[in-house]
């Protein structure tokens, strides 16, 4: 098979796929006969039959003697689904690429503008607490955490429905430690993990680095995972725990409404089921309520956080709290690093109890919300039709999708860089090539016309992409993915 | 068997095992028969048999019928000598108390009275570094560490015979961070990894933490590890790697000699055995030449080291280096805890830059080499003939050794910590309790009266314990454990 025959067959996949993910194909469904796929994609029957067996490898279809291909009942269900991550080598060249050169227009990770955070009032708080206890840089770093620090968070923690223990808490250097200490403390190697889908990338590669399995969860239609496949898993035993972004997921800035998290935590404690959440950006929330993490629907769940994203991006302070799993925690955390740096948890201690930092939230989350938007409407503006963008609520990214098959987002990238914008590329939040249409832009750094332009100038290139390289496929319209600019 | 024979058939043949492990009993020697070693020692012929017995399992002493127990020749050598390290629960208990309270007398850890950091310097740099680039608080942590750093951290590893390349240095949270990456780049959960024994606590946790089995070496008389018996595993293959406080070890405070350094070298390069040294204690050896790493000796090495010995422990900085894993080793960083707070690097590069750390450096080696030597001096001073006392070469600890089985350190430990006197206790520098005769005395926190009581409290309660609990055994004179206050 010629590359562009295998590349077109792939690209015929992912397009049922996403049909069947999203629930335009229902299970059960018969799929086209290979004359009739052909013949609407405008490809060869060697390339339409190549992509239904594809499909059945993948045990989204199944073929049936005489009849064709239909649609699998439970497409997750077996428990062999669960993948071992490749080791992820061209996405880590690439994405320590992403984090260790900077680009002019910075639309690449999650972060923002130094503008964004308290600086000047974190740096007096970091030089009073220096000059309250100067001993504090002389220090062996002893304990779990800076009891008043610990003591805020708890105190904090009642107004989203959780009640943690201090005794219970570690404070970590970042939620990253928080979270790659609570898959440690929980996991061993070859167990097998349910991510949502898209699914942030730095989890993906921490998966594969502790020798965990995968199993990639879409989300639904509104934007975050489907609960009913979830549960589908935590009853067959197909995964043994469920990690978890459930609030401002990223990159689609959703958070799962609260009636699906009693239904996942009550199915996870039923069928004994890890729960860990990330949930780095629950203060970044844009609406009135701050949204519960899961923990407030069962005390098993693993809760982890910090104020990398709300107060103090370059400090790394982060905790990670459970109540059954504490002593081997911070067992591991102290073979992984000792301990966290005092001085930085006095400062964010002394924000929290002055009331500081809600002060602040409260800024922060209409800043971005304004920007968000502000990116999201030049998106709709400047992107050809068949574009298709996230519409957050909370946090500081958006996910652009193009037609299937209409972008090779590698090659956007690179071409982004050598211009001095950073997006992060779409492909790097799968384990396969399911996202290699769509991409990730960053609002943290706010707007101006450099922005504007970048936004103009990506979407001309999208536009591009889809006129020339790749002439639009008739199953757009088939799958419905033809509309403009409408939310996920 | 009651506890007490069980105890005491353990004793007897820790004491022999003692003997092996030092060379006074060669390899092929007869040892004593049953009815001479129940004469000798005073115990039952029952006892006497049970201790032949157990070093038979443990590989130190073979059996040949009609002819008694015989000294194994390589007893390091079987592959399956390498141990799977329990949970060390009680242990856990014990040093997460030990660093999570305080004691009036801080004999316990390896570190210093803040008198003995050059902090209001740190403190003033810290804040310049705040004031130079004030943004650095709100930006994301990206890259491998802060090149400055990298950059004059390399400029003084060539004084110490090492080039390292910037590009393959990356610094991390403390040097246990850096120890814990490059024990996970480098082996699987199951390898077996030869420490020096006694070995520090925390390297026995993180190795069982990660499902690493261990061979304990023991040191020989010059109170470094047997290099023969090392090469010994390296020949067989008995062991994966060779973790190594190359530079003034923990307890002992003695560094390899450079010759026997080459050996170790040749012989891991010749044999495929990986080495990862904690040179944290080498620039606090007290002689003239700061010592080298196993890394000028081949490239091979992996080096870990860091700050948190010599300039500022409250500040977690430390770094790992290596060549050839140092791809991989960035990427464990990225998922273990994304990067390292940049403005602690930025006072430490400038410290570093200005000539500052070396000349605080030459103050603390003669401040600490004076400490220890009043401590030792004590230690000779108060406790009874027969107890042996290391003889640092750096560092801020003493080893002390009552004969075996006149002491239970654990009692010794909560009798101590009750009347406000910390100790590092033996049984944590081992995975058996070859060391319960045996505790670690820091002599961070300098001299004074307090200090002297506390000494002469401890010293009173072993010698009670050596004439009471355990009436001398006549062993001590015939393994020659008896003369008081020598080098270990």
């Amino acid at each position: 098979m010629t590359p562009e025959g295998r590349a077109r067959y792939r690209q015929l996949a992912e397009q049922i796929k996403a049909a069947i993910d999203t629930g335009t194909l229902q299970p059960g469904a018969r799929l086209p006969s290979v004359r009739t796929l052909a013949a609407q994609y405008g490809v060869s029957q060697t390339t339409a039959l190549n992509a239904l067996r594809a499909l059945e490898n993948q045990r989204y279809a199944e073929a049936r003697p005489k009849s064709g291909f239909f649609v699998r009942a439970n497409p997750a269900a077996p428990r062999d689904q669960a993948k071992v991550i490749a080791p992820l080598d061209e996405q880590t060249e690439l994405h320590l690429a992403m984090v260790g050169s900077e680009c002019r227009v910075r639309l690449d990770l999650a972060n923002g503008a130094s503008t964004l955070y308290p600086l000047e009032k974190m740096a007096v708080l970091l030089r009073k607490a220096g000059q309250a206890k100067p001993a504090v840089l002389g220090s062996t770093v002893k304990g779990t955490g800076y009891p008043p620090l610990k003591a805020e968070i708890s105190r904090r923690a009642v107004s989203y429905g959780c009640h943690l223990d201090p005794d219970d808490l570690l404070i970590t250097n970042g939620c990253i430690e928080a979270l790659s200490l609570a898959l440690r403390a929980t996991l061993s190697a070859g167990d097998a993990v349910a991510v949502e889908s898209p699914c942030y990338f730095v989890l993906l590669h921490m998966l594969q680095s502790l020798g965990l399995r995968v199993v990639e969860v879409p989300a639904g239609a509104a934007g975050h995972i489907d609960v009913d496949r979830l549960v589908a898993l935590f009853e067959t035993r197909a995964v043994n725990a469920f990690v978890t972004l459930a609030n401002i997921n990223n990159p689609l800035g959703k958070s799962i409404p609260n009636a699906a998290k009693a239904t996942i935590a009550q199915a996870a404690d039923a069928h004994g089921i890890i729960l860990i959440e990330d949930d780095i950006f629950g203060d970044t929330a844009f609406g009135e309520q701050r949204p519960f993490p899961l923990l407030a629907f069962t005390a098993s769940a693993l809760l982890c956080s910090g104020f990398s994203k709300t107060l103090a991006p370059g400090l790394r302070i982060g905790w990670v709290y459970s109540r059954q799993h504490s002593r081997r925690l911070m067992m591991l955390k102290y073979t992984s690093s000792m301990g966290t740096s005092v001085p930085p948890q006095m400062a964010i201690a002394e924000m929290l109890r002055s009331g500081g930092y809600d002060a602040h939230l409260r800024r922060l989350r209409a800043t971005l919300a304004s920007q968000v938007r502000q990116m999201r409407e030049a998106v709709l503006r400047h992107f050809p039709a068949g574009t298709r963008v996230s519409e957050p609520e909370g946090g500081y990214v958006l996910w652009v999708e193009m037609p299937h098959g209409a972008l090779n987002v590698r090659e956007l990238f690179i071409k982004a860089r050598a211009r001095g914008i950073g997006i992060a590329p779409g492909h790097i939040f799968a384990t396969d090539g399911r996202y290699d249409h769509c991409f990730r832009l960053n609002a943290g750094f706010g707007w101006d016309q450099e922005v504007e332009r970048a936004i103009g100038q990506l979407a001309a290139w999208c536009g591009e992409s889809l006129a020339i390289d790749n002439p639009p496929l008739s199953a757009n319209r088939m799958l419905s993915l033809g509309k403009p600019a409408t939310p996920l």
